[in-house]
């Protein structure tokens, strides 16, 4: 009998058991100190036998988006829609063609464009933007984005999102963490895609808010956007929407730019053990590299803190085996 | 040979399979109508060969709270939270003792408080609930909620929840819907004992919002409650935050009142089987008995579309076994 209950054992040993994975959470990071980091986080704050332990429920990761998630140069990818849409609502406004900073637009001045002031660049956010329902918004940003390319890569813009910061954020999710985004760019904008391309559905997508309201279109009630911002989620604004959407401090934050700063030290506030992590663009060959004198993903104060505090900075010359997921296997 | 294998699968079937429940999901709920509209709902869209089949990740369910996930007589209890903490604030305000609305709260006039209109009551909500960072406010509200007792049960105000919704709640998100509370109460004193009571964690409860900032405490971020509204949840605006939060159209929605009309409506809205459903207070005896003619919880347009529309009607006195977990078991 001692036999049998030996088989029996090793049977449901085998058959039963959680299938312990030894296999590279995070293949694309090269070993090193940054990958170490986030890996003894994990391990660490998920041990029940450690003093840091977070329960499931209050395991939450925010990540910025532009230049976090996915390339932010040579402009936003929002903005290149919003020239794009605004060439094609030229068609029926001819005194845009005289006007600023349609005018720019409409020339590919993005030098003038972008010197027009944020005013300016708002009004074109609100025209593109706003005066239709959610749906038809979502008709048009879909359109969009499986057409346009950017310039430097040739590719569809949601070819251009980070491969490490994909297995990270599965790998979070995988050890029960909620992973949230949290951009200055528009919520609708980013819930075009962010499912399909990150894994993170509409309700774990914050972003810039426009004012909207309940109307009945077709007998069907709709929410119309309004041309008036609700909330500008960037800067001292992300804590104060991370309360609003979560309300919990996130446990882990990253982000990579002076708009990300607020955000991550509130993240470090939080009681207990919190990781905050800055994607510094170092990489002139395989992606771009900027920091303190770029306007776009501005890395000044957000940088200094970092060392201050011992934030992770993530080198993604150093730290990355790969940038995109269409350079895997290449 | 062959009886030790009986003997591994055997032992294999009992100890790894997903056990079958055929256990009643909703105890508290008398047979009929109600209870297999509910039944009959869930299996359809969560079986995959169901032409309903609604994927898991857009399994929505949203709850209003007073009314329909606790009892809102004789007055919503966050309204007993604002004439307890004006009488605390009070000491300190000598002069509220001759200014209304503050002179009805101090002599428990709810009558004239009551009818003193919205505009007064939301400056006593504005001067109990705003003015002091969250953390401030949750220690607030969690004292008051230890202490406050409910005038006609003598119990704790979070005794006073609907067992047939917990269970209904409970049914639901083993079936992999999320559970959203969709309230026109503050969403900050709601996260007070939502998790704790209902299951649904901070990020799952949407309600009334102040305008808040982001403001270095003892040197530490934290965020202040501003004396304005910044989203009142309610009526149309229901719809406006779900679409703000969610992103999605629910796939289930519960209210109790005419504050829930266009939640119904928009959630109805959505392609495919929708649920909508209205607790009726029936029990005069068990709870309170209200609808048409009630300030607290109006029941009236709602009620007629869901006559017109088919949604279900949930009959307090005769759907419901029991009505609070303090009544069961007795």
């Amino acid at each position: 009998m001692l036999y049998l209950h030996i088989i029996i054992f090793t049977f449901l040993i085998s058959s039963c058991s959680v299938p312990i994975e030894y296999s590279d959470p995070l293949p694309s990071w090269n070993d090193g100190n940054t990958k170490s980091s986030i890996i003894e986080f994990v391990n660490d704050v998920t041990d029940q036998n450690s003093s840091n332990y977070i329960k499931v429920s209050e395991r939450i990761a925010v990540f910025d988006n532009d230049g976090t998630l996915w390339t932010e140069q040579p402009i936003y990818f929002q903005i290149q829609f919003v020239i794009d849409r605004i060439k094609e609502m030229a068609k029926d406004r001819p005194e845009w063609k005289e006007k600023q900073p349609y005018k720019a637009v409409l020339e590919n001045d993005i030098k003038t464009l972008m010197s027009s002031g944020s005013e300016a660049i708002g009004e074109l956010f609100v025209e593109s933007h706003t005066g239709m329902s959610t749906t038809e918004f979502y008709k048009i940003g879909s359109d969009w984005i499986k057409k346009a390319k950017h310039p430097k890569f040739d590719r569809p813009f949601t070819d251009l999102i980070f491969q490490p910061m994909l297995e990270l954020m599965k790998y979070l999710r995988e050890n029960g963490f909620k992973t949230y985004i949290v951009s200055g760019g528009g919520q609708t904008f980013i819930r075009l895609f962010a499912e399909e391309v990150y894994g993170i559905p509409p309700e774990q997508v914050i972003g810039t808010l426009f004012k909207t309201e309940l109307k009945e279109i077709d007998n069907k009630p709709e929410i119309v956007r309004l041309p008036e911002v609700f909330l500008f989620d960037d800067k001292d604004i992300k804590p104060v929407a991370i309360e609003k959407f979560i309300g919990r401090i996130p446990t882990m934050a990253f982000g990579n730019s002076d708009g990300d700063l607020q955000m991550l030290q509130y993240t470090q506030s939080g009681k207990g053990k919190r990781f905050m992590g800055l994607v510094h663009h170092t990489d002139e060959e395989r992606e771009y590299a900027y920091d303190r004198d770029s306007h776009i993903g501005h890395l000044d104060k957000a940088w200094d803190e970092a060392i201050e505090n011992n934030w992770i900075m993530i080198d993604m010359k150093n730290d990355w085996k790969v940038i995109y997921p269409f350079k895997l296997n290449k």
